[in-house]
Protein backbone atom coordinates (compact mmCIF):
# COMPACT_ATOMS: atom_id res chain seq x y z
CA UNK A 1 0.00 0.00 0.00
CA UNK A 2 1.34 3.70 -0.88
CA UNK A 3 4.18 2.65 -2.74
CA UNK A 4 5.28 6.27 -2.04
CA UNK A 5 6.43 5.42 1.18
CA UNK A 6 8.73 2.19 2.72
CA UNK A 7 6.93 -1.03 2.92
CA UNK A 8 6.92 -1.05 6.90
CA UNK A 9 4.77 2.26 7.11
CA UNK A 10 2.75 0.92 4.32
CA UNK A 11 1.51 -1.66 6.24
CA UNK A 12 0.10 0.65 8.89
CA UNK A 13 -1.55 2.01 5.93
CA UNK A 14 -3.11 -1.20 5.26
CA UNK A 15 -4.12 -2.04 8.60
CA UNK A 16 -5.92 1.50 8.84
CA UNK A 17 -7.65 1.05 5.88
CA UNK A 18 -8.81 -2.53 6.99
CA UNK A 19 -9.47 -1.14 10.21
CA UNK A 20 -12.36 1.05 8.67
CA UNK A 21 -13.91 -1.07 6.79
CA UNK A 22 -11.70 -1.25 3.53
CA UNK A 23 -10.90 -4.52 1.62
CA UNK A 24 -7.67 -4.59 0.22
CA UNK A 25 -6.95 -6.48 -2.89
CA UNK A 26 -3.47 -5.95 -3.93
CA UNK A 27 -1.29 -8.03 -6.74
CA UNK A 28 -4.22 -8.03 -9.03
CA UNK A 29 -4.40 -7.35 -12.68
CA UNK A 30 -7.56 -5.90 -13.68
CA UNK A 31 -9.28 -7.19 -17.06
CA UNK A 32 -12.42 -5.64 -17.12
CA UNK A 33 -14.80 -3.91 -15.78
CA UNK A 34 -18.47 -4.59 -16.98
CA UNK A 35 -22.28 -3.43 -16.60
CA UNK A 36 -24.37 -6.22 -15.39
CA UNK A 37 -27.95 -5.60 -14.09
CA UNK A 38 -26.76 -1.73 -13.83
CA UNK A 39 -24.14 -2.53 -11.54
CA UNK A 40 -20.60 -2.62 -12.27
CA UNK A 41 -18.05 -5.99 -11.98
CA UNK A 42 -14.59 -5.63 -12.08
CA UNK A 43 -12.99 -8.57 -12.91
CA UNK A 44 -9.61 -8.79 -12.24
CA UNK A 45 -6.47 -11.98 -12.74
CA UNK A 46 -6.49 -13.61 -10.53
CA UNK A 47 -9.74 -15.54 -10.85
CA UNK A 48 -11.53 -11.93 -8.91
CA UNK A 49 -15.06 -10.53 -9.53
CA UNK A 50 -16.22 -7.77 -7.55
CA UNK A 51 -19.37 -6.22 -7.55
CA UNK A 52 -19.35 -2.14 -7.38
CA UNK A 53 -21.92 1.00 -7.68
CA UNK A 54 -18.66 2.85 -8.91
CA UNK A 55 -15.32 2.40 -10.08
CA UNK A 56 -12.38 5.05 -9.38
CA UNK A 57 -9.78 4.53 -11.50
CA UNK A 58 -5.98 6.02 -10.58
CA UNK A 59 -2.86 4.63 -12.69
CA UNK A 60 -0.89 7.80 -12.31
CA UNK A 61 0.12 10.79 -13.78
CA UNK A 62 1.20 11.55 -17.55
CA UNK A 63 2.49 14.81 -18.78
CA UNK A 64 0.02 16.21 -21.29
CA UNK A 65 2.51 18.40 -23.28
CA UNK A 66 0.54 18.23 -26.80
CA UNK A 67 0.45 21.98 -27.22
CA UNK A 68 4.01 22.45 -26.36
CA UNK A 69 5.32 19.80 -29.03
CA UNK A 70 3.13 21.20 -31.29
CA UNK A 71 4.52 24.66 -31.18
CA UNK A 72 8.34 23.00 -31.25
CA UNK A 73 8.82 23.00 -27.20
CA UNK A 74 11.82 19.91 -26.72
CA UNK A 75 10.59 16.82 -24.22
CA UNK A 76 12.37 15.60 -21.42
CA UNK A 77 12.05 12.84 -18.75
CA UNK A 78 8.47 10.91 -18.84
CA UNK A 79 8.26 13.23 -22.10
CA UNK A 80 7.31 16.50 -20.48
CA UNK A 81 8.08 19.59 -21.43
CA UNK A 82 11.84 20.41 -21.00
CA UNK A 83 12.54 23.77 -19.11
CA UNK A 84 15.16 25.67 -17.31
CA UNK A 85 15.15 26.72 -13.99
CA UNK A 86 14.41 29.63 -15.37
CA UNK A 87 11.18 27.99 -16.21
CA UNK A 88 12.09 28.78 -20.44
CA UNK A 89 11.99 26.30 -22.89
CA UNK A 90 13.65 26.34 -26.09
CA UNK A 91 11.48 28.63 -27.59
CA UNK A 92 12.37 32.32 -27.21
CA UNK A 93 9.69 33.89 -24.53
CA UNK A 94 7.80 30.82 -23.70
CA UNK A 95 7.80 29.41 -20.56
CA UNK A 96 6.15 26.23 -18.82
CA UNK A 97 5.45 25.28 -15.59
CA UNK A 98 3.24 22.66 -13.48
CA UNK A 99 2.44 19.39 -14.32
CA UNK A 100 3.32 19.20 -18.05
CA UNK A 101 7.28 20.01 -17.34
CA UNK A 102 10.21 18.11 -16.18
CA UNK A 103 10.87 19.26 -12.39
CA UNK A 104 14.15 20.03 -11.01
CA UNK A 105 14.87 17.87 -7.79
CA UNK A 106 17.02 19.92 -5.53
CA UNK A 107 18.77 16.49 -4.16
CA UNK A 108 19.63 14.91 -7.34
CA UNK A 109 20.55 17.89 -8.84
CA UNK A 110 18.54 16.70 -12.10
CA UNK A 111 15.27 16.72 -14.02
CA UNK A 112 12.97 14.04 -12.55
CA UNK A 113 9.08 14.05 -13.60
CA UNK A 114 6.91 14.86 -10.15
CA UNK A 115 4.10 16.67 -10.90
CA UNK A 116 2.62 17.81 -7.45
CA UNK A 117 0.08 20.92 -6.69
CA UNK A 118 2.88 22.63 -4.50
CA UNK A 119 5.62 22.61 -7.11
CA UNK A 120 3.16 23.92 -9.60
CA UNK A 121 2.20 26.75 -7.54
CA UNK A 122 6.01 27.56 -7.37
CA UNK A 123 7.25 26.87 -11.20
CA UNK A 124 4.19 29.05 -12.02
CA UNK A 125 5.66 31.94 -10.16
CA UNK A 126 9.25 31.64 -11.11
CA UNK A 127 7.86 31.63 -14.96
CA UNK A 128 5.14 34.29 -14.06
CA UNK A 129 8.61 36.62 -12.36
CA UNK A 130 11.11 36.08 -15.10
CA UNK A 131 8.35 36.12 -18.25
CA UNK A 132 7.64 39.86 -16.64
CA UNK A 133 11.68 40.66 -16.56
CA UNK A 134 11.96 39.08 -12.89
CA UNK A 135 14.99 37.37 -12.24
CA UNK A 136 13.94 34.44 -10.12
CA UNK A 137 15.03 30.37 -9.87
CA UNK A 138 13.63 27.18 -9.17
CA UNK A 139 15.12 26.01 -5.96
CA UNK A 140 14.06 22.72 -6.72
CA UNK A 141 11.50 20.12 -5.27
CA UNK A 142 12.32 17.32 -2.74
CA UNK A 143 9.65 15.36 -3.55
CA UNK A 144 7.63 16.32 -0.09
CA UNK A 145 4.32 14.80 0.04
CA UNK A 146 1.63 14.16 2.70
CA UNK A 147 -1.40 11.90 2.37
CA UNK A 148 -4.32 11.44 4.98
CA UNK A 149 -5.71 8.14 5.30
CA UNK A 150 -8.80 8.24 7.37
CA UNK A 151 -7.41 9.02 11.01
CA UNK A 152 -3.80 8.92 9.90
CA UNK A 153 -1.21 11.16 7.96
CA UNK A 154 1.77 9.66 5.70
CA UNK A 155 4.70 12.06 4.63
CA UNK A 156 7.81 11.77 3.13
CA UNK A 157 10.34 14.28 1.86
CA UNK A 158 13.64 14.01 -0.17
CA UNK A 159 15.11 10.06 -0.86
CA UNK A 160 14.49 7.02 0.09
CA UNK A 161 16.75 4.00 0.19
CA UNK A 162 16.63 2.70 -3.19
CA UNK A 163 15.96 5.68 -5.11
CA UNK A 164 19.66 7.07 -3.14
CA UNK A 165 20.85 4.57 -4.04
CA UNK A 166 20.34 4.62 -7.65
CA UNK A 167 21.54 7.98 -7.61
CA UNK A 168 25.22 6.85 -6.38
CA UNK A 169 24.54 7.62 -2.66
CA UNK A 170 25.52 5.03 -0.06
CA UNK A 171 22.69 5.31 2.00
CA UNK A 172 21.05 3.94 5.15
CA UNK A 173 17.55 3.87 6.14
CA UNK A 174 17.04 3.45 9.88
CA UNK A 175 13.27 3.10 11.32
CA UNK A 176 12.74 4.58 15.08
CA UNK A 177 9.60 5.78 16.88
CA UNK A 178 8.95 8.62 19.33
CA UNK A 179 6.17 10.36 20.72
CA UNK A 180 4.55 13.46 19.20
CA UNK A 181 4.58 15.25 22.60
CA UNK A 182 6.13 14.73 26.20
CA UNK A 183 4.32 11.03 27.56
CA UNK A 184 3.48 12.41 30.71
CA UNK A 185 1.32 14.81 29.24
CA UNK A 186 -2.17 13.09 28.41
CA UNK A 187 -2.70 11.67 24.42
CA UNK A 188 0.74 11.46 23.41
CA UNK A 189 0.88 9.45 20.54
CA UNK A 190 3.47 7.33 18.41
CA UNK A 191 4.96 9.10 15.56
CA UNK A 192 6.94 6.39 13.23
CA UNK A 193 9.74 7.40 11.18
CA UNK A 194 12.05 6.40 8.72
CA UNK A 195 15.12 8.08 8.12
CA UNK A 196 17.88 8.17 5.29
CA UNK A 197 20.99 9.30 5.79
CA UNK A 198 24.05 9.08 3.79
CA UNK A 199 26.84 7.06 5.40
CA UNK A 200 30.11 8.54 4.97
CA UNK A 201 29.28 12.07 5.32
CA UNK A 202 26.36 12.12 7.44
CA UNK A 203 24.00 14.23 5.00
CA UNK A 204 20.47 13.88 5.05
CA UNK A 205 18.56 12.34 2.71
CA UNK A 206 15.13 11.81 3.17
CA UNK A 207 12.58 11.46 6.07
CA UNK A 208 9.52 9.22 6.03
CA UNK A 209 6.53 10.06 9.17
CA UNK A 210 3.66 8.16 9.57
CA UNK A 211 1.08 9.51 12.97
CA UNK A 212 -2.57 9.74 13.75
CA UNK A 213 -4.39 13.08 13.22
CA UNK A 214 -3.18 15.52 16.11
CA UNK A 215 0.86 14.19 16.05
CA UNK A 216 1.59 16.92 13.22
CA UNK A 217 3.28 14.93 11.19
CA UNK A 218 2.03 17.49 8.12
CA UNK A 219 4.59 20.26 9.72
CA UNK A 220 7.08 17.78 11.35
CA UNK A 221 8.05 16.77 7.69
CA UNK A 222 8.31 20.39 6.73
CA UNK A 223 10.80 20.80 9.60
CA UNK A 224 12.70 18.11 7.46
CA UNK A 225 12.47 19.39 4.07
CA UNK A 226 13.28 22.66 5.65
CA UNK A 227 16.66 21.37 6.76
CA UNK A 228 17.05 18.81 3.46
CA UNK A 229 16.58 22.74 1.32
CA UNK A 230 19.86 23.65 3.09
CA UNK A 231 21.85 20.16 3.53
CA UNK A 232 22.13 19.63 6.36
CA UNK A 233 23.42 16.81 8.17
CA UNK A 234 21.90 13.93 9.71
CA UNK A 235 23.52 14.89 13.15
CA UNK A 236 23.06 18.68 12.92
CA UNK A 237 19.23 18.34 12.89
CA UNK A 238 19.98 18.52 17.03
CA UNK A 239 21.59 21.83 16.70
CA UNK A 240 17.78 23.20 15.79
CA UNK A 241 16.17 24.85 18.23
CA UNK A 242 12.99 23.85 17.91
CA UNK A 243 10.00 24.78 20.15
CA UNK A 244 8.56 22.73 23.18
CA UNK A 245 6.55 22.65 25.79
CA UNK A 246 5.13 19.04 27.54
CA UNK A 247 1.88 19.26 25.57
CA UNK A 248 2.92 19.89 22.10
CA UNK A 249 6.41 18.37 21.69
CA UNK A 250 10.04 17.28 23.65
CA UNK A 251 13.20 18.12 24.25
CA UNK A 252 14.52 16.88 21.38
CA UNK A 253 11.48 16.63 18.97
CA UNK A 254 10.78 13.07 16.85
CA UNK A 255 12.56 14.53 14.50
CA UNK A 256 15.83 15.18 16.37
CA UNK A 257 15.39 11.91 18.09
CA UNK A 258 15.28 9.93 15.16
CA UNK A 259 18.20 11.69 13.66
CA UNK A 260 19.69 10.30 17.35
CA UNK A 261 18.61 6.37 16.34
CA UNK A 262 20.11 6.91 13.04
CA UNK A 263 23.88 8.58 14.30
CA UNK A 264 23.79 5.55 16.83
CA UNK A 265 22.82 3.12 14.04
CA UNK A 266 25.99 4.24 11.75
CA UNK A 267 28.38 4.83 14.57
CA UNK A 268 31.36 2.39 14.44
CA UNK B 1 -0.65 39.29 28.61
CA UNK B 2 2.17 36.72 27.32
CA UNK B 3 4.31 39.16 26.83
CA UNK B 4 6.50 37.42 25.43
CA UNK B 5 4.69 38.36 22.07
CA UNK B 6 3.70 41.44 20.45
CA UNK B 7 0.15 42.91 22.07
CA UNK B 8 -2.07 41.96 19.01
CA UNK B 9 -1.44 38.51 19.90
CA UNK B 10 -1.73 38.89 23.52
CA UNK B 11 -5.11 40.28 23.30
CA UNK B 12 -6.29 37.25 21.67
CA UNK B 13 -4.36 35.12 24.80
CA UNK B 14 -6.68 37.51 27.41
CA UNK B 15 -9.84 36.72 25.42
CA UNK B 16 -9.07 33.06 25.77
CA UNK B 17 -8.58 32.83 29.44
CA UNK B 18 -11.78 35.15 30.21
CA UNK B 19 -13.60 33.13 27.53
CA UNK B 20 -12.96 29.91 30.00
CA UNK B 21 -13.41 31.54 33.10
CA UNK B 22 -10.21 33.73 34.15
CA UNK B 23 -10.71 37.12 35.46
CA UNK B 24 -8.05 38.92 33.89
CA UNK B 25 -6.13 41.80 36.64
CA UNK B 26 -3.44 43.77 34.94
CA UNK B 27 -1.03 46.71 35.86
CA UNK B 28 -1.57 45.82 40.13
CA UNK B 29 1.15 45.50 42.03
CA UNK B 30 0.49 42.68 44.50
CA UNK B 31 1.69 44.84 48.15
CA UNK B 32 0.89 41.53 50.25
CA UNK B 33 -0.81 38.04 50.59
CA UNK B 34 -2.23 37.89 54.18
CA UNK B 35 -3.78 34.58 55.57
CA UNK B 36 -7.45 35.44 56.74
CA UNK B 37 -9.93 32.57 58.21
CA UNK B 38 -7.98 29.69 56.51
CA UNK B 39 -7.91 31.77 53.27
CA UNK B 40 -6.05 34.03 51.48
CA UNK B 41 -6.25 37.53 50.63
CA UNK B 42 -3.86 38.90 47.70
CA UNK B 43 -3.54 42.79 48.48
CA UNK B 44 -2.89 45.04 45.57
CA UNK B 45 -2.80 48.45 44.57
CA UNK B 46 -4.59 50.36 43.33
CA UNK B 47 -7.01 49.34 45.70
CA UNK B 48 -7.69 45.24 45.11
CA UNK B 49 -8.10 42.36 47.45
CA UNK B 50 -8.87 39.48 45.76
CA UNK B 51 -9.46 36.25 48.11
CA UNK B 52 -7.89 32.82 47.20
CA UNK B 53 -7.25 29.32 47.97
CA UNK B 54 -3.96 28.83 46.02
CA UNK B 55 -1.46 31.87 44.96
CA UNK B 56 0.79 30.71 42.51
CA UNK B 57 3.90 33.35 42.63
CA UNK B 58 5.36 33.76 39.05
CA UNK B 59 8.06 36.24 39.18
CA UNK B 60 10.49 35.86 36.08
CA UNK B 61 13.83 33.11 36.31
CA UNK B 62 17.35 34.03 37.79
CA UNK B 63 20.32 31.91 37.40
CA UNK B 64 21.29 29.46 40.74
CA UNK B 65 25.35 30.54 40.20
CA UNK B 66 25.98 30.02 43.28
CA UNK B 67 28.19 26.88 43.39
CA UNK B 68 30.21 28.03 40.26
CA UNK B 69 30.76 31.31 41.41
CA UNK B 70 32.01 30.29 44.89
CA UNK B 71 34.45 27.53 42.63
CA UNK B 72 35.83 30.54 40.49
CA UNK B 73 34.08 30.48 37.66
CA UNK B 74 33.72 34.60 36.12
CA UNK B 75 29.00 35.55 35.43
CA UNK B 76 28.13 37.04 32.51
CA UNK B 77 24.56 38.67 31.09
CA UNK B 78 21.84 38.53 34.27
CA UNK B 79 24.81 36.72 36.61
CA UNK B 80 24.54 33.54 35.08
CA UNK B 81 27.95 31.71 34.24
CA UNK B 82 30.32 32.57 31.64
CA UNK B 83 30.59 29.88 29.34
CA UNK B 84 31.85 29.91 25.29
CA UNK B 85 30.40 27.58 23.03
CA UNK B 86 31.87 24.87 23.42
CA UNK B 87 30.19 25.40 27.00
CA UNK B 88 33.65 25.57 28.98
CA UNK B 89 33.84 27.77 31.75
CA UNK B 90 37.58 29.80 32.89
CA UNK B 91 38.66 27.15 35.24
CA UNK B 92 40.16 24.10 33.22
CA UNK B 93 38.14 21.00 32.70
CA UNK B 94 34.81 22.65 34.24
CA UNK B 95 32.11 22.67 31.87
CA UNK B 96 28.42 24.64 32.38
CA UNK B 97 24.91 24.11 30.78
CA UNK B 98 21.11 24.71 31.30
CA UNK B 99 19.76 27.48 33.43
CA UNK B 100 22.81 28.53 35.66
CA UNK B 101 24.70 29.52 31.97
CA UNK B 102 24.51 32.37 29.63
CA UNK B 103 23.22 31.19 26.71
CA UNK B 104 24.79 32.27 22.93
CA UNK B 105 21.74 33.77 20.72
CA UNK B 106 22.70 32.52 17.43
CA UNK B 107 21.10 36.16 15.86
CA UNK B 108 22.42 38.32 17.90
CA UNK B 109 25.51 36.60 17.56
CA UNK B 110 26.10 37.42 21.50
CA UNK B 111 25.47 36.37 24.89
CA UNK B 112 22.02 36.43 26.30
CA UNK B 113 20.21 34.49 29.01
CA UNK B 114 17.53 32.63 27.90
CA UNK B 115 17.07 29.47 30.47
CA UNK B 116 14.60 26.85 28.14
CA UNK B 117 14.51 23.34 28.61
CA UNK B 118 15.59 23.07 25.28
CA UNK B 119 18.46 24.65 25.57
CA UNK B 120 19.67 23.35 28.49
CA UNK B 121 19.17 19.72 26.59
CA UNK B 122 21.38 21.03 23.62
CA UNK B 123 24.12 22.97 26.06
CA UNK B 124 24.26 19.66 28.09
CA UNK B 125 25.52 17.48 25.03
CA UNK B 126 27.48 19.70 24.05
CA UNK B 127 29.12 20.07 27.40
CA UNK B 128 29.04 16.05 27.46
CA UNK B 129 30.47 15.68 24.37
CA UNK B 130 33.48 17.69 24.89
CA UNK B 131 33.64 16.84 28.59
CA UNK B 132 34.72 13.36 27.29
CA UNK B 133 37.11 14.98 24.49
CA UNK B 134 34.70 15.35 21.98
CA UNK B 135 34.65 18.63 19.47
CA UNK B 136 31.20 19.98 19.80
CA UNK B 137 29.82 23.57 18.98
CA UNK B 138 26.31 24.82 20.73
CA UNK B 139 25.11 26.53 17.59
CA UNK B 140 23.02 28.54 19.42
CA UNK B 141 19.67 29.79 20.66
CA UNK B 142 16.60 31.22 18.41
CA UNK B 143 14.65 32.09 21.37
CA UNK B 144 11.97 29.43 20.52
CA UNK B 145 9.15 29.04 22.64
CA UNK B 146 5.73 27.53 22.38
CA UNK B 147 3.00 27.76 25.34
CA UNK B 148 -0.78 26.21 25.34
CA UNK B 149 -3.15 28.41 26.71
CA UNK B 150 -6.23 26.57 26.82
CA UNK B 151 -7.05 25.63 23.38
CA UNK B 152 -4.39 28.49 21.93
CA UNK B 153 -0.93 27.77 20.65
CA UNK B 154 1.19 30.48 20.59
CA UNK B 155 4.49 30.51 19.59
CA UNK B 156 7.69 32.60 18.86
CA UNK B 157 11.12 32.19 17.21
CA UNK B 158 13.50 34.99 16.54
CA UNK B 159 13.24 38.66 17.12
CA UNK B 160 10.70 40.50 17.56
CA UNK B 161 10.41 44.43 16.37
CA UNK B 162 12.07 46.07 19.47
CA UNK B 163 14.59 43.45 20.27
CA UNK B 164 15.54 43.90 16.49
CA UNK B 165 16.00 47.37 16.50
CA UNK B 166 17.96 47.08 19.94
CA UNK B 167 20.16 45.12 18.05
CA UNK B 168 20.84 47.41 15.63
CA UNK B 169 18.33 45.59 12.71
CA UNK B 170 16.16 48.12 10.85
CA UNK B 171 13.40 45.57 10.95
CA UNK B 172 9.41 45.51 9.92
CA UNK B 173 7.32 43.58 11.09
CA UNK B 174 3.58 42.48 9.52
CA UNK B 175 0.58 40.66 10.66
CA UNK B 176 -0.97 38.95 8.73
CA UNK B 177 -3.26 35.48 8.87
CA UNK B 178 -3.83 32.57 7.18
CA UNK B 179 -5.63 29.38 7.09
CA UNK B 180 -3.93 25.89 8.43
CA UNK B 181 -5.46 24.20 5.55
CA UNK B 182 -7.25 24.42 2.51
CA UNK B 183 -11.09 26.28 3.52
CA UNK B 184 -12.73 23.96 1.40
CA UNK B 185 -11.66 21.12 3.47
CA UNK B 186 -13.90 21.35 6.99
CA UNK B 187 -12.52 22.43 9.98
CA UNK B 188 -10.36 25.08 8.57
CA UNK B 189 -8.88 27.23 11.23
CA UNK B 190 -7.04 30.50 11.17
CA UNK B 191 -3.62 31.55 12.00
CA UNK B 192 -2.45 34.91 13.18
CA UNK B 193 0.65 35.42 12.13
CA UNK B 194 3.43 38.58 12.75
CA UNK B 195 6.84 37.74 10.96
CA UNK B 196 9.55 40.26 11.60
CA UNK B 197 12.64 40.96 8.89
CA UNK B 198 15.46 43.15 7.97
CA UNK B 199 14.15 45.75 5.56
CA UNK B 200 16.82 46.58 3.69
CA UNK B 201 18.48 42.70 3.30
CA UNK B 202 14.96 41.30 3.85
CA UNK B 203 16.53 38.51 6.48
CA UNK B 204 14.20 36.98 8.26
CA UNK B 205 14.22 37.77 12.18
CA UNK B 206 11.33 36.41 13.72
CA UNK B 207 8.23 34.84 13.75
CA UNK B 208 5.47 34.95 16.20
CA UNK B 209 2.13 32.48 15.42
CA UNK B 210 -1.10 32.23 17.67
CA UNK B 211 -3.63 29.28 16.64
CA UNK B 212 -6.33 26.74 17.89
CA UNK B 213 -5.11 23.28 18.84
CA UNK B 214 -5.24 21.17 15.71
CA UNK B 215 -3.62 23.89 13.50
CA UNK B 216 0.10 22.96 14.22
CA UNK B 217 1.15 26.20 15.11
CA UNK B 218 3.94 24.61 17.46
CA UNK B 219 5.40 22.58 14.18
CA UNK B 220 5.25 25.35 12.20
CA UNK B 221 7.16 27.39 14.48
CA UNK B 222 10.20 25.71 13.54
CA UNK B 223 9.99 25.38 10.01
CA UNK B 224 10.25 29.14 10.55
CA UNK B 225 13.05 28.23 13.35
CA UNK B 226 15.13 26.14 10.87
CA UNK B 227 14.73 28.67 8.10
CA UNK B 228 16.15 31.01 10.36
CA UNK B 229 18.91 28.70 11.62
CA UNK B 230 20.44 29.14 7.99
CA UNK B 231 19.90 32.87 7.64
CA UNK B 232 17.12 32.86 4.46
CA UNK B 233 15.60 35.72 3.79
CA UNK B 234 11.31 36.04 3.83
CA UNK B 235 11.32 35.69 0.16
CA UNK B 236 13.53 32.48 0.33
CA UNK B 237 10.69 30.72 2.63
CA UNK B 238 8.51 30.02 -0.69
CA UNK B 239 11.14 28.47 -2.49
CA UNK B 240 11.15 25.49 0.69
CA UNK B 241 9.35 22.21 -0.95
CA UNK B 242 6.74 21.90 2.25
CA UNK B 243 3.91 18.95 1.98
CA UNK B 244 0.57 20.03 0.95
CA UNK B 245 -3.05 17.91 1.04
CA UNK B 246 -6.33 19.65 1.73
CA UNK B 247 -6.54 18.51 4.70
CA UNK B 248 -3.08 19.78 6.27
CA UNK B 249 -2.33 23.03 4.08
CA UNK B 250 -1.95 25.14 1.70
CA UNK B 251 -0.27 24.93 -1.82
CA UNK B 252 1.53 27.95 -0.09
CA UNK B 253 1.65 27.25 3.71
CA UNK B 254 0.56 29.52 5.85
CA UNK B 255 4.11 30.94 7.04
CA UNK B 256 4.88 31.21 3.12
CA UNK B 257 1.80 33.67 2.74
CA UNK B 258 2.64 35.79 5.58
CA UNK B 259 6.01 36.03 3.91
CA UNK B 260 4.56 37.18 1.13
CA UNK B 261 2.56 39.57 2.80
CA UNK B 262 5.71 40.67 4.55
CA UNK B 263 7.37 41.43 0.80
CA UNK B 264 4.26 42.82 -0.26
CA UNK B 265 4.55 45.87 2.73
CA UNK B 266 8.22 46.23 2.03
CA UNK B 267 7.89 46.86 -1.18
CA UNK B 268 8.63 50.06 -2.27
Amino acid sequence: MLPTVDSPLGSLVREELETNGVQVIAQATVTSIDEREGRLAVVADPDLIVDADTVLVVVGVRPDAKLGQEAGVETGEKGALQVNRRMETNLPGVYAAGDCVVTYHRLLDADSYLPLGTTAHKQGRVAGENAVGGERTFEGSLGTQVVKVFELAVARTGLRDEEAAAAGFEALTVESSGFDHKVHYPEAQTISMRLTGERRSGRLLGVQLLGRLGSEVPKRIDIAATALHHGMTVDALNDLDLSYTPPFGSPWDAVQAGAQAWSAAVAP
